[in-house]
C-alpha cells in the first residue's frame, strides 16, 4: 500500500536528518537564540533580499497562524479569508480562541481578490461590527491553485490602501513557488506581504515554519507572543538547523521541484485517460474527479483522500506527492491506472 | 568553554536520532495518529500499570501546560500553584492568555502543601472571586527539590476532598524519579495525579512531552484542544518515535540518572569546599551559594545561570547537568573548582 | 422630526419609573440577591410552568449572549447562527472574544432549520474544525420575522438528537410572543429552548434581559460568569424591579402588542399604498421597498433606517415601533405618506 | 435592622430618578451617541480641565475595568495591582478573562509605591515572563485610605519614566475626592493617570460609571471594545442623563461629602468608645475592630460586614455610609453602641 495522502507521511529529508546528526552535541544557547536559528534566518533575509526581516522559527502551520494573527491584531480586529482558507475551516477556531473573528468571503479556484474584500470592508462599518484589518491568503492555495505576481501585488496594494496587513499562509510554499507557472519570488513575498511563512513541515522538514516579518510595526516584542503561545522550543536548534540546511543552497526548492514534477505526472495520467480536473493544479496536490468505481479499486494499492461528492457516481479526490515521493511509485501508479481503465 | 546552563543545549540522545533515521521513510498516518505513536502511548500505559490512561505527546512543557489547563478548567475556574511555580513565573503569561488566573501560594522548597492550599480555599469563597479548581506543582520543583510520596498522597487526598484537579508539571520527571532520595514510581503518579506530563526535551529527546490524563472526566475530545492549539504536529510520528524509543527499555531512567549522578557529583565538590546551597538538591539542578569574586573567574571558563543575589558579596548560581554531560566535564570542573578555591 | 429608527429611543414605561421611585429608599441585598429579583424571577418561573429555572438579570443583549454562550460551550465548540444573526454580525465579535467560532448558515426570512444546521454538522466532522454544540436564533429574527410552534418543536428536537443547546435571543421576544401570527408561549420556549432570554431593553424597561436556563447541565455556577464577564450590577435590584414591573401583571405583553399594532398599521398603509415589502412581518420591525426619491422627502420628517439598496433607484427601509410609539405619530405618518405618494 | 453593608443598598438619589423622569419621552440616538451623554461627557471635560479627554460611560466596576485594560494592553502585556486590589481579588479573573495577568505587589495600607513596583519592573525582565505594563490603583483603596497628590504624582512620574500606564480605579472617588484629608482635584487625576473612572453606582447613580481617557494612545476605536464587551448600552442615554445631573452642579461631591461625613461619625464614635482600627479611614469605609460579643450584639439591629479575624476574641468589621445614609440612623447607632459598651 502506497500512500498519496499528504506530504508529511514520511519523516526528514536525509540531509536534514544528517544535519541533526553533526550538530547533535555542540552545545547551543535555548529557545531559538542559537547560531544555527542565527545562521538560518540570515539566510532566508539574504534570499529575500531584505536586512530588515524579523525571522522567527515554529513548530507546525496552525501554530504560526495563531501566534502572528493575534500577535497582530487588537482584540475587535477581525481577519478576512477565502472560504476554503485553512483557518477558517481547518485549524479547530484556532484564531477565535485567541478572540478573533475571521471573516469569511467566496474564492474563486481558492483564491480571494479586491472586489471581494471590498465587498467585506463595506459591510464592516461601525463599532457593532469587527473591524477587518488583515488579509489571510494561502500560497498555495488549500486547492493546489497558486497566486500570480499580478494578483499578489494588486492585493498588496489594496490592502496598503485600505490599512489591512497581507499575511500569507506558506505551508507549501515552496511548492508554489517552484510552480512551473509560478513567477513569484521569495523577494516578491518580503515586499508585497507584511508577513508571510515558509513551511518545511510539508517540503522535507521534521518539523517547522519560518515567519518572516517585513512590517516593523508588527515585529515588536514578538518573542512574547511566542512564548506566550507555547511556540518556544526549548530546542530551538532544531528548527534552525533544519532551515539552514534548507536554504544553505537550493535543498529547498530542489525538494519542492520534485513534489511538483511528480504531481504533474499524476494529473497529466489521469486527464491521459479522460478525467476530469476540479480544478487545475500547478503544484503538489492534485484533485481528479473519478468514478467511485474506479476509486474503490485504486484504494486496494493506494492510500489519498477522497475530497467530496460530485453526483451519484463521481467523486474528487486528491493525491498529495512531496520531497519523498519515489519516481518508482507515480510510473507504477500510472500503470495500475491504466490497467485499471482499459 | 563548557556550559552547565541548562538541560537542553545539546541535541537528542544518539538513540533516538538514531530511531529517526531508521524509520524515516516509513509512511505513516499524520497528526499523531501513527503506529509510534500508538506504540509509545502503550509503552508508558505498561510502566504506569493502566490500560485506561489518555496519552498525548506535545512538544513543549508551556505548550503542554497551556493546553491542558485550559481544556480542564471552566472560564471562573483557577489554579493554585507554589509562588515559583513555573505557570506562575516563566511561561509569560500563557494559562492567563487562556483565560484563568493562576493563584500563587507561598511554598517551601518549591514545594506546597494542603495547609497552604487550605488557606487558599477560605479565601476565594463566592462568586466574586475565581473558584480555584486545580492543583500545579512540578515535580521536580523549579528548584531541584522533590516531593516524596508520602507528600503527594497527602496532597492528592486533599485534592480529592476538596475537588480540586491535580496536575503535576513533569518537565523533569525522569530526574525526580530517579533521584536517590526519591520514593515514587510513574504507577503512583498514574494513581494520584489527575493527569501528569513526562517530559523528553530536558531528558534526550530533540523536542517532546507526553501528557497523561487519567482523570476520565478530563479527557473528552481533547485531540480539539490539542488542534486548536497548535499543539498537533504534522508528524506526530517525531515524537512518538522518540517516547517509544525512550520507553521501549530503561533509556529514560538511565539518562535521568546519568544526569542526577553528574549533579550529585557537582554538589559533593561545592560542599566540600565549604559552600552553603540553596537547598539541597537531589536531581540534576544544583543551587550553590558563592562569592562573586570566585564566580567571576569560573564565568571564564564555564556557563551558567547566576540565580540571585544573597548579600553584597554573595549570589546563588544554578548548575543543570543532563544525559550529555560528560563526566570529563564534570572532572574537569572539580579540577578547576579547586584550583580556584585554593 | 418623529424617529422610527428603533424601540429604544425614549426611556421607560411610566409604571416602571414608578416602580424605581416607590422602592429606591428601601435597602436590599446588592449583586441580584435582592428580593426584587427573587420575585421578578419567580413571577418569570410561574408564567413559563416550571419551578426549576435558573433566572438571572443582565443589562443588555450582547452581554447576555456573551456571557450565556461563553459558559455553555466547552473551548472548541462553536455556535451555529444564520447569516442574519445578531451575533453573527453585530456584535463586534463579543462570542469569539470569548473564543468561540460562530458557524453561518444560510437563512431563509431570518430563519434556520434542521436541513441546514445538518448540512454544517456533516462538514464539521473530526478535530481539525470546531465542534457545532449550541444553535442560535432570535426570535423575532433581526428582520422581523417569527418561528412558528411547529418550528421551533422541529428545531429542538433535532438538538436534542445531535446533542446541540438551543439558544433563543429574545432580545425582542414580547414582540414576537404578541404577534398575531404566534402560537407560542413563554411555557413552550421553557421546554422547547436550553436557554432562551426575555428582553426588556427594547420592551419598555430602562434596561434589562431576563436569562432563562432550563437545561439542568448550564445552571451551575452562572453567577460566576456574570461577575466574571461584567454582567453583575452592584444594584442588581435596577433589573429586578423592573421585571417585577413587566411581569406582576400583563404589562410586558400589553407593551409589545401596542408596539405590533402600531407597526402592523404602518406596514398596511405602505402596502395600501403598493409598496413591496422585504418580508412580510408579524412584529415591530418592518421593511418597506421605497423609491429613493420618497425616501428622501420622508426623511424630512421622520427618522429611520435605510436597510440596503435594492436597485438603481430603491431601497428598503426599516421602521421600529415601540411601547412608546404614540397613536397619533403613526396617523399622522400614514397622512404624510398618503399625501407624498399622491 | 438597619443596613451599613454597602454604598449601593438603596436606588439612586432623587435628583437623578427625576431627570431620568423628565427626559423619559424624549427621543434620543442609542448606543450612548445621545445629547445627553456628549452633554454629561462636556461637563466632566470641563471639571477635568481639558478638551482632549475620551469620555464613556460604562455600567459597572468591573465591566469598567475589564474593558479598559483588554483595550489598553498587548497580548502579553500585565498589570501590576495591590494585594488587595479589586481586579486581583473581588473580579472573578475578569483582568485573567481578557488574557492578562495580574501581577500581585505587596501594599501599604490597601496603596503601592514606586519602590514596591520597581522590584516587579526587575523581576520581569525578558520574554518568559509577562511584561507589566500598566499599574492599577483604587482611590479610596479597597480599605478606605487615599493617595496623596504627592504620593499620585510620584507614581505618575515613575509610571511616564518606565512607559507603564497608570490607570486608576474610581468606584470610589467621590469619597476619595471629598475626604478631609484629600489634596488631588479631578484635574490633577487628567493629568497624572492615563485614564481613570468616576463611579457613580456608588455615589448615587443607579449604575453608572464615566472612563476618562487622557492618553491619546488608548483612545483610539474605544467603541469596538465597549461593543464588545457587552458594555454599550442601547439606552445609554439611562448613563449620560445620570451624570449629567451629578455633575451639572456639585452633587456629585456633596452626596460623597455626606457620606463621608456620616462614616466620620461613625469612627469618631468607635474610637471614642476606645476601640481599635484597622486602619484610619478619611473616607467612606470604616474598619473597627471589636470584641467578636459586641458584634453579635449589633448584629440585631445592624447589618455590616465581619471582614477578618484579628485573634479568639476580635473581627475587624467594615461600616459603609453613602449619600443615602440618614443622619439620624448614625445618631441612633452611635446611641446603640454606647449603651452596648457601658
Amino acid at each position: 500500500m502506497y500512500s498519496f495522502m499528504n506530504d508529511y507521511s514520511e519523516g526528514a529529508h536525509p540531509r536534514i536528518l544528517n544535519a541533526l546528526l553533526e550538530t547533535n552535541l555542540e552545545q547551543t544557547q535555548g529557545y531559538g537564540e542559537d547560531i544555527y536559528c542565527q545562521k538560518a534566518a540570515e539566510l532566508i533575509r539574504q534570499r529575500i533580499g531584505r536586512t530588515d526581516l524579523a525571522i522567527h522559527f515554529l513548530s507546525g502551520g496552525t501554530q504560526t497562524n495563531l501566534t502572528a494573527l493575534s500577535a497582530f491584531l487588537r482584540p475587535y480586529e477581525a481577519a478576512i479569508a477565502a472560504d476554503t482558507g485553512h483557518i477558517l475551516v481547518h485549524e479547530t477556531g484556532a484564531i477565535e480562541a485567541t478572540g478573533h473573528k475571521v471573516i469569511s468571503i467566496p474564492g474563486s479556484d481558492g483564491k480571494i481578490n479586491p472586489q471581494r474584500i471590498q465587498v467585506a470592508l463595506e459591510i464592516h462599518k461601525d463599532e457593532h461590527m469587527v473591524k477587518p484589518k488583515l488579509v489571510y491568503i494561502s500560497n498555495p492555495t488549500e486547492i493546489g491553485t497558486i497566486y500570480h505576481k499580478s494578483e499578489l501585488e494588486e492585493l498588496s496594494r489594496f490592502c496598503n490602501k485600505n490599512n489591512l496587513y497581507l499575511y500569507i499562509d506558506g505551508a507549501r510554499l515552496g511548492s508554489a513557488l517552484c510552480s512551473p507557472e509560478n513567477d513569484l519570488s521569495l523577494a516578491d513575498l518580503g515586499v508585497l506581504a507584511d508577513a508571510f511563512y515558509i513551511g518545511g513541515t510539508k517540503n522535507g522538514a521534521l518539523l517547522g515554519e519560518a515567519l518572516v516579518i517585513s512590517n516593523d510595526a508588527l515585529k515588536e516584542d514578538f518573542r512574547f507572543h511566542l512564548k506566550q503561545k507555547g511556540a518556544m522550543l526549548a530546542k530551538g536548534r532544531v528548527l534552525g538547523i533544519q532551515f539552514l540546511e534548507l536554504f544553505k543552497d537550493d535543498l529547498y526548492f530542489d525538494l519542492a521541484k520534485h513534489a511538483n514534477t511528480m504531481a504533474d505526472r499524476l494529473q497529466n495520467a489521469f486527464c491521459n485517460q479522460g478525467f476530469q480536473l476540479l480544478t487545475h493544479s500547478a503544484t503538489n496536490q492534485i484533485f481528479p474527479i473519478l468514478p467511485d468505481s474506479l476509486i474503490g479499486k485504486m484504494q486496494k494499492k493506494y492510500s489519498f483522500s477522497v475530497w467530496s461528492k460530485i453526483d451519484q457516481t463521481h467523486s474528487v479526490v486528491r493525491f498529495v506527492t512531496s520531497w519523498a515521493t519515489p519516481e518508482e511509485a507515480v510510473i507504477n501508479f500510472i500503470e495500475d491506472l491504466k490497467n485499471l481503465t482499459k
